[in-house]
């Protein structure tokens, strides 16, 4: 452990704190071993600074800092810990000197608390921590992270974004486990899903885009992890990952949906402890273990397009699973008019979208190649006009959605 | 243990083997702690007697039997292992006074060596043995049964009909799980399914009853055990049943799809055992769970009109199941033109029929509400005539599938 010790706290009260008529944002997204950070206005969406905190509590860790869309520096510096991390980062922030008026911090699992974003409080943060197991590996450094900016700046709101409320309220035969009610119950056993707040931003920025009128949503975020969400008019009706992150599409390192006696199977005839078997799902599965190559698509792409049959095989059932729960959503829902393609994989590889696409060309779905091969940061519609569906690329921003739920909840 | 004696072996013998032009087949059915059987015509499907051993292995256990479709007797007679009780079933067999031309085994594991049914061999039936780590409570008392009936009528020729055979060349993208390669190639690792018989005879009863107008076809087996299969003219294109038979829909005790990372939970935060995970996934869960009332539909209905909430909720979830796992099926085939209900509650039930209609409205499913009220033995379709797809309820018929498969191998 490296003895750390924050100096300055008298003098960054007085950087942070504005007094003009901007909000300003500080979004925190604390992973597991990570922690993301984005200082932006929520009223012009400039963002002034933000980075990654990265190998917490791993040895070699640093943080990559960039400011005003500039290019990021690399800061080599021991982060034993969030708390020590999140002081670097507030160390760092004063020279960007703009105040900071709220705080959004990104909790993985808000269990039955969250059906809605709320301010922390100590009652607030304490549902944090008691939920935690159902996400352990998050939770309990999100709570510590919250603590430690209350601690140095109680002037400054904190909203705690649960990534699973926008989920909370789908209807009860999507989201309830057939499991033994006693169970169930005494254990909060349930469908919560994940990237509510990605899926949330998708469905308002369609919602605009499209002028109102798209209703019946699949929103397709596709990056390293990975899950479908069906949205009808701004309600959540299911979603594709279960009790964790864990279900749902195959991801980059995650298997997604398995049979759960897989894991009976693997304790009993691999010999494999739960722990080795979660370990296995959650870290050496999907994308990376199909194609022996990479957890990333474009590894995959380029080695499928060498004649890899393992990557070629990864694309398929990738793709072969993508479709398969895009029908799942669809039926959720009792019809569909828009799918959103969005997050790392879904906003930047127009291979993968023609994949899944392909898939679903036995429905009408139809897309324009020269504007799937478009590369942009703006929404942008990719289907033709004779299409049965609207087809869209949609960069998400949670940290915008997160700054948002800050200044609706503490906004001046 | 029982000490059980059997006697008249050679006078069996003179009974069992015929020497007319007709085929009889015995089909023999053992499951975890039970043994059903059926005689019957192949030519004719006149079937001479049917029974089920119950109880194998545990207190209690009797043979209820019937003869020429008569009224069913009961036989208390101890029943220590499944090699009693085959042994049992010749003796009341013998007064049948019908040859056994051949018997057709169902097996509920095939693994890797069954893409279709086989004589036995030492070699077969080695391979029986070999996949039964995929399905111990089964494959291990399969084998007895099949051995104990090569030794006391060496004569009679043996088949294997391996529940996960139709399954099995399934496109790869369906059937892979996307775990490490290494550990998916040493330990077998894919999705078999199940009910591969029942699905298998529904593909032709349907391929028939329709006059080869049926092309994309999904087989729904709904009873205590339910699976759904996509069928592309013959062909097994998906099943929702995984590894193991635990997966999918939900059904009268089992849980289906679940998050795979809920097992590691239940260990974790419940402490529970692997085995008591898997027992209450597979036995304490699914229509019972949810109800509290029984794993059986008819006691659910029931429980709904008199406005249990817990009863509806079952319905509810096990409705939405059914028909999200359909969207999947029909996405495997890029369409589909015909539904079948069969087993159980598929073959039974109106009300659970008209709740998985209901759900599928939106695709134009339409069915005639007099035709679904029908009660019948005869394959019917129930679909109204502009309904966009072919609805029929067909009695599914396991052992008759095994019986002609063993007379396609062993046919005189």
């Amino acid at each position: 452990m490296v003895n750390w010790k924050f100096a300055g706290l008298a003098g960054l009260r007085s950087v942070f704190i504005g007094e003009d008529n901007h909000m300003n944002v500080l979004v925190i997204n604390a992973g597991s071993s990570s922690l993301k950070y984005q200082l932006l206005d929520v009223d012009t969406r400039e963002v002034y600074a933000k980075g990654n905190c990265e190998r917490i509590g791993i040895d070699g860790s640093f943080i990559g800092h960039s400011e005003m869309g500039g290019d990021k520096q690399q800061l080599d510096v021991a982060l034993p810990d969030h708390k020590t991390a999140i002081k670097h980062v507030f160390e760092i922030l004063k020279n960007v000197d703009k105040p900071i008026d709220g705080i959004g911090h990104r909790v993985v699992q808000g269990g039955w608390y969250f059906p809605e974003s709320k301010v922390v409080t100590d009652e607030t943060l304490g549902w944090v921590r008691e939920v935690a197991p159902l996400a352990p590996l998050h939770n309990y450094a999100e709570a510590d992270v919250i603590e430690i900016c209350r601690e140095m700046f109680p002037e400054i709101g904190n909203v705690i974004v649960a990534d699973t409320s926008f989920h909370y309220n789908m209807p009860a035969e999507a989201h309830n486990y057939a499991l033994p009610k006693e169970v169930v119950d005494s254990l909060h056993i349930r469908k919560y899903g994940a990237h509510g707040t990605s899926h949330r931003f998708i469905w308002r920025s369609v919602d605009e885009a499209s002028n109102h009128t798209a209703h019946k949503v699949v929103s397709c975020h596709l990056g390293s992890g990975a899950s479908l969400c069906a949205i009808q008019d701004g309600k959540c009706m299911d979603t594709t990952m279960g009790l964790t992150p864990l279900d749902g599409l195959i991801m980059g390192t995650r298997c997604g949906t398995v049979d759960p006696a897989t894991v009976f199977y693997l304790s009993r005839e691999g010999h494999y402890s739960i722990d080795e078997i979660d370990t296995m799902m959650n870290k050496q599965s999907g994308l990376a273990a199909i194609s022996g190559v990479s957890s990333d698509c474009r590894d995959i792409e380029a080695g499928a397009a060498e004649g890899n049959e393992r990557c070629q095989m990864a694309i398929d059932m990738w793709s072969y699973r993508v479709a398969s729960q895009f029908a799942t959503m669809v039926q959720a829902m009792n019809g569909v008019d828009t799918m959103v393609f969005t997050a790392g994989v879904g906003e930047n590889s127009a291979h993968m979208r023609k994949e899944v696409v392909n898939r679903l060309a036995w429905m009408g779905v139809k897309i324009d190649d020269d504007k799937n091969a478009v590369r942009s940061d703006d929404p942008r519609e990719i289907s033709t006009p004779d299409s049965s569906l609207h087809v869209w690329v949609i960069p998400t921003n949670e940290e915008l959605m997160i700054a948002l739920d800050v200044k609706e909840l503490l906004g001046k």
